[in-house]
């Protein structure tokens, strides 16, 4: 933390400053520079909110240094996380796909794409039983029935479950049947529900928030980590700007600054990132190449029929493409794909 | 919503959109220009997912048109509606002002506070209880040692109460002492909270997503409203962009088309929208002057000392200045405040 | 400036840190914290480029402080700089109206809109000339014809001139004509622009770029002041967010930080930031309240038959009634309109 | 384009709105829907400003279909464009390599730079002689003895000249030295740079505007082509967002819908889309994955010396080690890089 004085802030008003630095049981720096003083802050920045600095007169900025997180932090945990399934891991140097449609529609269709996936060696199932929709009008997902089929296919598939938490009171239904919890976008802030997946014994994917920086996705990522809960993949998914070419802006130059910050692996979801089936695979390819540690793909059987998301999914003859593309990809990285 | 064809689209490429179009029980209206056809839609879009058009043969994109919000609309409501508290009402013509403290601290602070206010003409306290915060190891609020404090400061002033709810499990305790409910901007799209506040019998305040559109602010109303509480206030708070100046950029043009296309009443909250306590007065004066219907701001008896948002609240002195500015602008403009 | 160490530098890397920073001429100020090093660096930072020290070993991150414009900023120049012309002032306490259709299309409508202003005891008109249009296709104004236009309605009715300069090669003669040269949007950043209306004899109206930060603003200010020419007025006109419900996001909250860090004064476009005359009163009256040096806005006799910008262009009618609600918001605000 | 009527608009309003399209020589075609009425409209748009008739009484609003550029179409112009240079040629499926110091900043280390590039296979030079910089104190560049030096590398070693153009005054020398002149982020809506540009000689290469969508971005395009020029290259640099862990949020995301909807090859510039060395390795991989067309990176023999963006190069260790990793990617997309 640094406070910057104003350049004609007085000595009194330098000594003010110092003066509330240390009440707050923080250590004070003054640099006096040519035009103006700054305090540096050291100590336990957190526990206090120094932003009331600003007030105090003769104070023209305060420049915030600390980050906030600690269990999410490399530098805290230099070793990274391996996130493990009882089918798969993810973040020990494979490149994990998970695949699946956007909602559970109706158990043929779902058994149908599980069997398909197990057959190109994917590992685990992306399915939503509990959908949030921007529209209370719009279908909402099968619900708990969509558990009972999510369950079947992985009784009858063996593929693991990764599918979405929309509240606590749903979550006991959910941890029961998914192998990873998937926290959504529009979730990422919704402490009460971060505080819960914390407590599960289930990894939980933790999708971006639409507009959340780094530092606040990592947050999040704390909140469930200091519950408990050290098993959390990071999902990016595109984030929202003023470009209109895609439905939402990938941000693959995240991947490189999570991966230097914190320890969490991290996984790319090319289908919410574009909104566009004929943008998945280079995306996907792009995601592999910029260091993700894995991709969830949108697949249908049927995308022309899909209740939700049809547009942005892949039919089996693309994924099929994908696969192969991210097989050859994956061999010149070193890396194994599946 | 219209479907616009590749300019070298086929006649049978166009036929075979114009099937699909019937297939979902809608009315296809083609249109050949000079350089491609075009194909309107018109039925009602909302019951289906028409973006899977979009990966049919020889279709270049689709344009969504219709707005998917009905209870929020104004073309199906076009009288303004009126928000009542026993206190007060929001959305008759006046200005209200809604002012108090982040973050309930102490009973003293508040109580003091709640009489402050009172003896300004102030009907409405706010005041959190349970806080969301970024990090997991700031102060989180008092929670329900928090809600007696505000109850008992509604008890001795006769002050009402605005206060956040954090989750439906804590919904109903909120419920018992509020006098609004209020949905904060993170929880903008938790949809299981939004239909537990759309089944209480208070009023909601919904502040705006952080990076909302205005389509989504509604349908998030809409959520709401279509539980059957139709007492819902919208509450602008400044949104994400690029522009590092202010803690958020508050969008007041944000107004003008709330109010064409919208019958809830809007207010402004310029603390959390500036994060400056400098900034406050000339943005509520601004919000006032765009013609929102009220006021949300951070006030405090000693910002210095405040646990939350210190640097972004009014002390009593500047609180006085800006409801004496404010009632002078709201004369000019007949314009009631309080 | 401020360089902040990983948790595990080591002595030795610090120690090349401030060896670094002193080969640069600066000073180094080192703060050992409990968990990391921090150091401080004094001087004159603009000369040198202190990124570089973000490569060194044990570096983890370089937080600027000092913002780079001088002549551009409060602390250097306390005192508000007014910016004259031979028909009026703008910074000196007043509401300043600049008022005009778009492009100047003929003679015979600027003509009777000019007569229309002067009449309304508005003293500066503007209109483009040389116009920048998105598409190289669309009317890009009548360029030399133009500024004959513009010259016979300075000299009929005695209003001032404000309108674009292009590109340097045609500044020349705009100086001529114009009491005010416009620099718009996309030319924020055009240094050759910049550097040669620096040099003009006339005062610069210099917009926002779309995406221009305040400091990125108020540097481009810092290219036209440096070269001598001090008159200077700012032009807040919208910027680009992701919120589709205006053509722009009209930021009024950067008039009060513009305010506080610089001297020179502000306007507000209200056309260009909403794109829709329905909109620009009440964003033309939060302007003034939130406390703007004046306006911009664009009137058309007939906005119905406008070449460009039509649909954000108020007729005479409601331009009138505009400004009434202004003279009598100015009133209560004691601040003079026209 | 699409008139959207409100849904109590009169049958006189409807007919008033097809009249008024059909003075505009246009053809309208009213959809009555079970809600509201809409017009589409077809004819050639792009003449006229439709726009207008967003203020007819009666319109809800006005949606717009066309894109407005016709050379940079891909529909217009299906075959890939090839840019060609003496020394090589961009957008032939290949991945042409760009590289080089931000700025010449004397001859020997220039021509060290190029020496070692033609020696890694590398066909093009990156530098600036003339150089846009934020603040009016900083380093601007060599000018015209910049130049120079570009002039003799290339005699001396045969490699290409990418370079700036800053301004039509200096275009004319740029043009004598350059193989490609190069327009920047800031200048893309220069339009009389872009004119100038358009009636040279030599290629350009086109920078994204860092708020610029891509229709925006083509239709720059546009007025390059629509001089004569028809050898234009795409650079993405980054773009604008909130997010703070780059400089620029680097937009991989429009690579595809650019393929799509326009025939020009496109690079990708990771140095400004990410302002930092670690990151530039991941997101060039990347670049190559998603299907650009080459990269543009910086390079300098000791970028803790550099007078600018130091902190954004590679230096020839990391620069190697980039390019064996291209090319073992390269391999398993069947592209050859250099």
């Amino acid at each position: 933390m640094l406070v910057v004085m104003q350049s004609d802030a007085t000595a009194d008003q330098i000594a003010a400053v110092v003066g509330a630095i240390r009440a707050m049981g923080l250590t004070a720096h003054p640099m006096a520079g040519p035009t103006r003083t700054a305090i540096g802050i050291t100590g336990n920045v957190v526990a206090v909110d120094p932003r009331t600095l600003e007030i105090l007169p003769g104070v023209r900025e305060l420049i915030r240094v600390t980050r906030p997180y600690k269990l999410a932090s490399r530098e805290m945990h230099p070793d990274d996380t391996i996130v493990r399934t009882p089918q798969t891991e993810i973040g020990a140097g494979g490149f994990t796909v998970i695949a699946g449609p956007c909602s559970v529609e109706n158990e043929t269709m779902l058994l149908r794409t599980a069997e398909y996936l197990v057959a190109r060696g994917v590992k685990l199932l992306r399915g939503g039983a509990f959908k949030p929709r921007t529209s209370p009008y719009a279908f909402q997902g099968l619900g708990r029935k969509g558990l009972e089929i999510l369950a079947k296919a992985r009784r009858e598939t063996g593929i693991g479950i990764v599918t979405e938490v929309l509240d606590t009171e749903t979550a006991g239904a959910v941890e029961e049947v998914a192998d990873v919890l998937q926290v959504g976008t529009r979730n990422m802030q919704n402490y009460s529900l971060l505080r819960r997946v914390g407590r599960a014994a289930k990894p939980v994917l933790l999708k971006r928030g639409m507009s959340a920086t780094l530092e606040e996705w990592l947050m999040a990522a704390e909140y469930v980590l200091s519950e408990g809960n050290r098993q959390v993949v990071l999902c990016e998914r595109g984030v929202r700007t003023f470009a209109d070419h895609t439905r939402n802006t990938l941000d693959l130059s995240v991947i490189p600054p999570v991966k230097q910050q914190c320890h969490l692996p991290v996984v790319v979801d090319p289908s919410h990132g574009t909104g566009k089936a004929a943008y998945v695979m280079p995306m996907a390819l792009a995601a592999l190449a910029a260091g993700a540690d894995g991709l969830m793909v949108e697949v249908h059987p049927e995308p022309a029929q899909a209740i939700s998301d049809g547009a942005q999914s892949l039919d089996f003859g693309s994924f099929d493409r994908l696969m192969e593309r991210l097989r050859r990809l994956g061999e010149a990285l070193e890396r194994e794909v599946g």
